[in-house]
């Protein structure tokens, strides 16, 4: 099997994302590689670029000469792919630029900045038969799989009622100055219009949607600002109304102090509950109403087949966070692979689309304006 | 030492809460039943008072007849004290009567049905030296008091955010036909304006109260009704906001299929966060910032006084519902020795008071105004 | 409805189990305290019958002048049974009186010191129509009855493995001359010929009989004393085989430091695995081989008859170790009852017996042997 | 950086560990797989080689050929070390041949057949200035590796106990004719002597050594074979004296119906205890004598060197098993550049070596030993 090239935009020396982008793409065997352009300045891309081995001639100083330098090889040695990880001022002229291009992209999340970008986004790619994947990296669970097929076959009945919380505490403190993460995240002009609430708030509303289906119809944010001098909100609570009756809890904080990486969905329906815990992710707590409490795991024959492809071990060897993102990778590479060679994947993309993306961005948007309004419910569409 | 002599209205054959009220009472060996009005029928008190072993000369018709006739007996051997654990709508005339003939009275929460009618209560109980007691149970537990003692203690820093929630499944059907405590928690006549939000709601609101001390400032609440033909909400989710800036999200809810008695709190201040659960009661969990979590455990002399000074058992046997219970109970004892015995107690009355009362059945009001409010905030006071 | 009348032989001031013994059995208000012979010394005695309330005139200096005042009254004014609560010496001398005066007895694990002293009080009991309760405590717990249901119902296939481990760490340390627990409790003369082995290695080997039925064929024990000076074994270990193949192990240590009380139990057949753990009793774990693991909880009605008859609260309200000691109790209550009015009890006995009080002496007998012999396996009949 | 150049003998079309050694080698970027012997015939070899997409000419038909192969390039194009993940009775003239010929050597665990295969493994791999490595996998946890650190340091005082236990379900049944794992690993000619005890029960050893540094004086075995026709053991349980004087009781079931890889180790000393499971590998629990319990989590700062070393991402992003194999790759990996730029290591070697694998070798032997022996303990030397 011919491995697929990727190239990467961001993720240089010190980048964490990056290095977990990496990582996910190669664990499996089926990516290499070959190109990129890690950071913003031109020694620190070249010394990232070699750091992990990428062939000299393909260490490119800017995203501009790497989307150059590629159009100039031969298609055959072209990567296949290639991922934004920059921070997310960068993500849209990039993503655009390599779309028109014709190259599949995937990239971080949020998708961009803006409702506008993404409406043009959405346009570039529905214009080019090119793959495009926004890396809500908690999609590639394979119990968050479980749970969207268990939602959705009605084991739970009507769903009424979802709870999804995402706490950690790394903002607690005034920690802007120390740490580049907190000070491009806080940063409006870097992160976009907003803090907790669209760097893992948009994970929060994402995973809803993956699992239920359910579409927002109103929301009502409360976003707060704690750490003093902060120019973001830090702290984010939102009651949502979805279409059709369900009703929504959104919480989303970075000053949550102690909370390390919480997220966590509640899904309730007429017929029962179901938990899923990111910290212990190998689970999927299912309570069927008046029946005893099961504990689905990773890895056993009783799952879905969209759980079960995404495994890549036996039942209580675990898998986290990084085989979760390559499953993201593995997707990707699927349609990449299914696309040239003609055949139609079965389902759903299994990974989040431009779609997905955007009506992330949307969110966040209307999370913002409601935080702002003296309405209780600002609506959503 | 004298036992102190109790006397019951309303918990007669079938009710559940009357039960875990007599053994609460009675576990600790300081309390005996010795009166009894404990139903709406003559036919029923009668097979009840004899089924609890009551001296059949103290049971009681109706709750007149046990006020009249207590008062006629001489003082020493009336009853100390009543329990109402009637349905809520006989709380507040109960509750008067005993109070204005001077009884020590203990009564199951929400106190009453209104703000008119907690007010005139508490200004029965404030002219008169007794022991008034409304039965938020949860309070009792001794890991709830470790935790308003590390809360208070300032071990979280400065409280920014509380997080309780209150999820039930056993309402989630249509049950209330062959169900007599779903029938009457449903009938506004009986329970009041507030379906969950009143009958749960008001432990989480306590809860939060107890361990923080937060005063709310504002509410944003979303009342719901999922059950088609039911009077009352069965499920209510609440932004809050706390003066001094803390924020808050509440939800309370009886239709969330699967969960049994799901009441836990989260608190998370400047320096670390706390997570207490109802169904795990002996553990109470710590995260300070930057440093392992801390698992406390009930019955271990690292515990503060209040924590220590309710506990039957060593570590690692575990205490629960019925004993957190008689910490109110033992609490209501201790307030009466001491009052006789003119002693003062040190510190805070270990027990819910009229007062916490008033401002639960508030909180329930402002909630139900918010819910049917377009605008986002109603103000609390 | 009568309440029973009980007297107490131990369990006066500063005595642990004393108390838990009054409250469990005074919390369903179905058994009232009328007698006691408290403590070993005279004023002791007076002191802590006072304390508890007791009627002067049955506070008893001696278990010998407890036993002739109770016999000098009427049969109908007579306690109905008594409990032995004293340090394990007494148990023998107390309980066989009582048993040959023909009173029904509860008395505390391990049940005699010698196997010539169980097979005595075998003969006593059998000799009468009399109740007699060994408080084996951890039985009374809902879900050891529906553990012990599901697997001689077969829900496991066939068993063919037990691992039971009961771990404690308070006597870790040298602790014996501040704690008068600890004391007793490792001195061969007032404990029997076993420490940890005795103290708790017996509520394992209980606890496997209780769910599995299992009868032990040959052991082979490394009994250890860790802190020095002590007299009697504080670390136990062994291997077991049971009857028709089945293997086990059984741990027991009270210097397990940092363990509280830490007594868990898994049993696995051909069909699935099952574990329960006293610090979090009201779950029972069921693990169906190739199907999701079950989390079975206390109070619902999917539990099984003898469970559900020992529940005073609905799911989610949890019950512990008073509650399940209180079971143990008002099965002695109903059997005593029973036996009155000559009805049969339907199925066994719901609670332990004379016969698990003989066999729990003789497998710390055997324990002790094998732990003291060259040979790897020594019968055990 | 220069990639290492990895060759791997066995983990052909459809064997589990030979991709999680790829995967392990593959997801830090720092080796790349570039030859290999794949499978037992030429055919299948040759077809699993394309499939991972290894270069043609590297792609050998036998490890011999491989050997041959490789030793025909130049130095700097050879591997730089291979990777032995067949069935164990390859293991040894495997390693043997390529240790012989001046490579590192990667090899899985059991290391050999017998402590003779053992003893000459140990000396040629002393007689070479190479790196070998045994992957007792779980030694590559951060967790494992913060449980040494915590051990050594002396925080739980002098260590008197230690519990292993590892418990699979897998063999429950009679599973051998349709499953090819479950087939050799019960044929003594390619499994060796011992089936549950080689084959997990190993690994449990090895943990406690890893943890604890205690040796083994004498062992107590029951070995079992449940299942009918099975020709190896499929459960066994030891009791273990370790020099100085603790004691530990080891598990290894794979006919624990109902588990899945249920490893996990206890360690009790003087002045607390610890606990690790390997199926939430990201917590380490420590319970310090009369403080509460913490739960150290992978990622954070207040972890020892060691462990932050091998961890990719912040706290609450979980890792794990493919992670913590991983780790024992990147151990070798830095050894080997260690050893060519005359580099030495602080401290001990992150991966377990020869050493350990010899004795696990010798571990297996007198548990088997022991399990056919009358006399209770077989010492260990």
């Amino acid at each position: 099997m011919r491995k697929l090239k990727m190239g990467m935009v961001g993720g240089g020396a010190g980048s964490l994302i990056g290095a977990v982008h990496r990582s996910a793409a190669l664990m499996d065997g089926q990516i290499e590689l070959v190109a990129g352009a890690l950071s913003s300045t031109k020694e620190k891309a070249f010394a990232s670029g070699q750091e992990i081995g990428l062939p000299e001639e393909r260490i490119y100083a800017t995203w501009q000469e790497m989307l150059e330098g590629e159009l100039s090889l031969p298609e055959k040695e072209r990567v296949d792919f290639i991922s934004v990880v920059t921070p997310n001022n960068l993500h849209f002229p990039v993503a655009k630029a390599f779309v028109e291009a014709g190259f599949n992209v995937v990239v971080d999340k949020p998708m961009v900045h803006t409702s506008e970008q993404a409406q043009k986004l959405v346009e570039a790619v529905e214009e080019r038969e090119i793959v495009f994947c926004v890396t809500y990296n908690y999609t590639g669970y394979p119990m968050v799989k479980q749970a969207r097929y268990m939602v959705r076959r009605g084991d739970l009945g009507e769903v009424r009622k979802v709870i999804v919380e995402y706490s950690q505490g790394w903002l607690a403190g005034d920690v802007e100055e120390n740490n580049k993460q907190a000070r491009w995240r806080t940063d409006p002009e870097i992160a976009g219009i907003a803090g907790a609430m669209g760097d893992i708030g948009s994970h929060a509303e994402n995973l809803v949607s993956t699992i239920t289906g359910l579409e927002v119809s109103e929301i009502c944010a409360d976003l707060t600002t704690f750490v003093e001098g902060r120019r973001l909100d830090d702290d984010a609570n939102l009651l949502i109304r979805y279409k059709g009756g369900a009703r929504g809890v959104l919480i989303a904080s970075q000053v949550a102090a102690g909370e390390e990486n919480a997220l966590s969905i509640k899904v309730y329906g007429t017929e029962g509950g179901l938990r899923w815990n990111q910290e212990e992710p190998n689970c999927l707590i299912f309570k069927p109403s008046g029946a005893p409490t099961q504990v689905l795991k990773r890895g056993n024959d009783y799952l879905c087949k969209a759980a079960k492809g995404v495994t890549r071990l036996p039942p209580g060897h675990p898998e986290a966070f990084i085989e979760a993102f390559a499953n993201v990778y593995s997707g990707v590479a699927e349609a990449i692979r299914a696309r040239r060679e003609g055949r139609t994947l079965e389902g759903d993309a299994e990974f989040p689309t431009v779609y997905d993306g955007a009506r992330g961005v949307r969110f966040i948007e209307k999370a913002v304006e409601s935080g702002m309004s003296e309405k209780k419910w600002v609506g959503f569409s």
